[in-house]
């Protein structure tokens, strides 16, 4: 058949950052989680993944570039994504080009996919939560599946754990499900991103030395070696599923805040009680705790603090005045290298910079102790100890991108533009 | 009465690390812990407290000296000890001096205490288990108490909860007890220090710009948060408790490492997940215990690691020529800085360096990365990181000194001399 034409869809989608932690697996390779988890989705203007997946008679197989570089599709986490997407796909007309592809066809037809973080992908930051919940959704759209959300969310979740709960903006539940071929171990949204609407967000994105383990293997290791894991997931999550989903209803911060660090603090925990343990929190993330610790206890938690699995901080604060606090105190425990300028050392919603009242580095320079601190020693400051910091909120989930020109694919070639 | 004379003791009582850790109290003031613990005590030539204690009509009220520097003594942790001693003292008559103390005198006459650290205080090595065990044992001899070590743990456990351990040499179990008051929560002697004679410890004392948290505000506010220290007090220690008997009973030291490296990481995990989060590792500590996992899993478990309410390391080796490869990696990674020389930077029991092949700096710095190094990046060297080493090994009980010149006071005055 000598046809030639590219079906395409661009999808973006959000990162997300649990605030009661997913860690452990029930099933490896279905990918079932130990407990239920909740997150707040962040806003794709600073933190998510663009991808372009094409279809034509063309191809020969399937084909992957993450950001720019082509990729193996042959993981089976890729591969479990794939086909459960291709089995719910459906018949699609596009009679502009004069296209229809059957049911059945879907099984034939290979697909070309791109996609490219507007973050850095060794930054740690969830890339592929977004990236396995932007493959499927953009696919999903890209062969007419059926599903909502929800069900998207079980195949996504079987790219990356996490993933399933990119699926939604605002806070997202997983839940962990009892079914054994994980059909309910689906996310759902509790609130969206207009509920909670004062949080704000900084990410202190920590300098490391450290070679990370990664969060797959540190999961298995903390199932067969942690003797707090169980305990954890049947005995304390629950109740603090029930608790944090009501401190997101009724909008109660301090409890939102106490939930919060407190069960990044216990996933850390279980990973120093695997046997190798796992290190993710560094000195520098220490420092950001004890710091917001201190501030909390002063002044009734503006501000919570949960770190996944690397040493970056996620600060969630009340309302944008306490996040220019914050903002003010991370400064000056943590200012810039003399060689970077204020303006790449805090990216995202800059505009925080303004409320803070800091316009340039002798701002950053004339910054006095935050009041809460009455020792000396505690104002020492660490310049270089964090690499940047973004700004940015809680958001949307994934939207299909209309406009062309953002496609990460050529539309006649259906190769990386 | 116009008598002027000065009756004097002095003891020797040595410090001890856990290594199935002590955390958590039941009873705060009696100092009932709230599981089982067993611990290794160190040789006192290199870690130890000497205590002079003396009495005298002239002596006006009690008074102490620490490291030369007069202390109160109103603490309740003195009182309770003074108070307990006192209640047990017997008839002594120094026929000599022409001394005889009624069992009723006791109650009125006043002691003088001097008390001296061979280490530094500050270092975070035990200091105040060394010092109550040397005060409430040299406080019996001197009053003749008839009670035995066991009995007179469970008064040494009234000042500090690990003090009660330093009673004894070799290896060591503190039975938390289940009577109200504390009657059976003592110190018993496992074996003693000759049973296991291959082992030997090296410390690694660790450079830390942290204030820490006080063990004892540390675990009140362990047993008041934290969600996970009463399921490791109930259901994981006393498991380990039996196994760790049996590993040293039999000698079995991959069974003792395991045991011990994950009691020590368990406990840190129960302070990360108090609230605020207790950290008393540091980067370098983590450091220590990753380069030892990584020669433990090439070679079969040479070394045990274990950390108390600080950033320092106890690292156990199997035998001489484990400990004297350990201290080879650990000069590797962690040489001195360039102003210090090795003989004040390796101190205790220096004739490892021998074993070692370490005369001098330049054979430090010819060191070669450990053959289980496989990636350059994790050959990375961190001079300043480690203040010192202490190489030390397993050691005896409380000792009377009978050599005057070693008392602390001055036997005519028992002013400190």
């Amino acid at each position: 058949m000598g046809e030639t034409w590219v079906l395409m869809k661009t999808a973006q989608t959000p990162t997300n950052i649990a605030v009661i932690k997913y860690w452990g697996k029930r099933d490896e390779s279905l990918i079932l989680p130990v407990n239920d988890s909740i997150s707040v989705t962040l806003d794709p203007a600073h933190l998510c993944t663009t991808t372009t997946v094409a279809v034509s008679p063309v191809f020969q197989q399937d084909r992957m570039w993450l950001n720019g570089k082509e990729i193996s599709l042959s993981g089976g986490r890729f591969q479990s994504c794939l086909r459960e997407i291709r089995r719910r796909a459906s018949e699609v007309e596009d009679k502009e080009k004069g296209v229809k592809i059957e049911k059945k066809d879907w099984e034939k037809l290979h697909v070309h996919i791109a996609s490219y973080n507007n973050f850095p992908t060794a930054a740690g930051l969830a890339s592929s939560a977004a990236g396995f919940a932007c493959l499927v959704f953009a696919l999903a759209k890209l062969m007419n599946v059926k599903e909502d959300e929800s069900q998207l969310s079980a195949i996504a979740r079987q790219g990356s754990g996490s993933a399933c709960r990119s699926l939604f903006g605002g806070f997202v539940k997983w839940i962990m499900g009892k079914e054994e071929d994980g059909s309910d171990s689906v996310a759902v949204q509790l609130v969206d991103e207009k509920h909670w609407d004062d949080l704000f967000i900084v990410i202190a994105v920590v300098s490391s030395r450290q070679k990370e383990t990664s969060s797959t293997s540190g999961m298995r290791e903390s199932v067969e070696t942690s003797l707090l894991l169980q305990h954890r997931a049947k005995e304390v999550v629950p109740k603090r599923i029930l608790k944090m989903e009501e401190a997101i209803k009724n909008h109660s911060f301090e409890s939102f805040a106490q939930l919060t660090c407190a069960d990044s603090n216990q996933f850390h925990a279980v990973c120093l009680d695997t046997c190798p343990p796992i290190f993710y929190m560094n000195d520098t993330s220490h420092r950001i705790i004890s710091y917001v610790e201190k501030w909390n206890r002063s002044e009734g938690s503006p501000v919570a603090y949960t770190f996944d699995a690397g040493p970056n901080a996620v600060l969630i604060a009340r309302n944008r005045k306490a996040a220019a606090q914050l903002l003010q105190r991370l400064l000056f425990y943590f200012p810039p290298k003399s060689d970077i300028d204020l303006d790449s050392y805090v990216i995202g919603d800059k505009s925080i910079l303004q409320d803070a009242g800091l316009e340039g580095l002798k701002d950053v320079e004339a910054l006095s102790p935050p009041p809460e601190i009455k020792e000396n020693a505690a104002a020492q400051k660490y310049p270089g100890e964090v690499s940047y910091f973004i700004c940015t909120r809680p958001g949307r989930g994934p939207v299909l991108l209309t406009n062309e020109n953002l496609a990460l694919l050529n539309p006649e070639t259906g190769l990386p533009k």
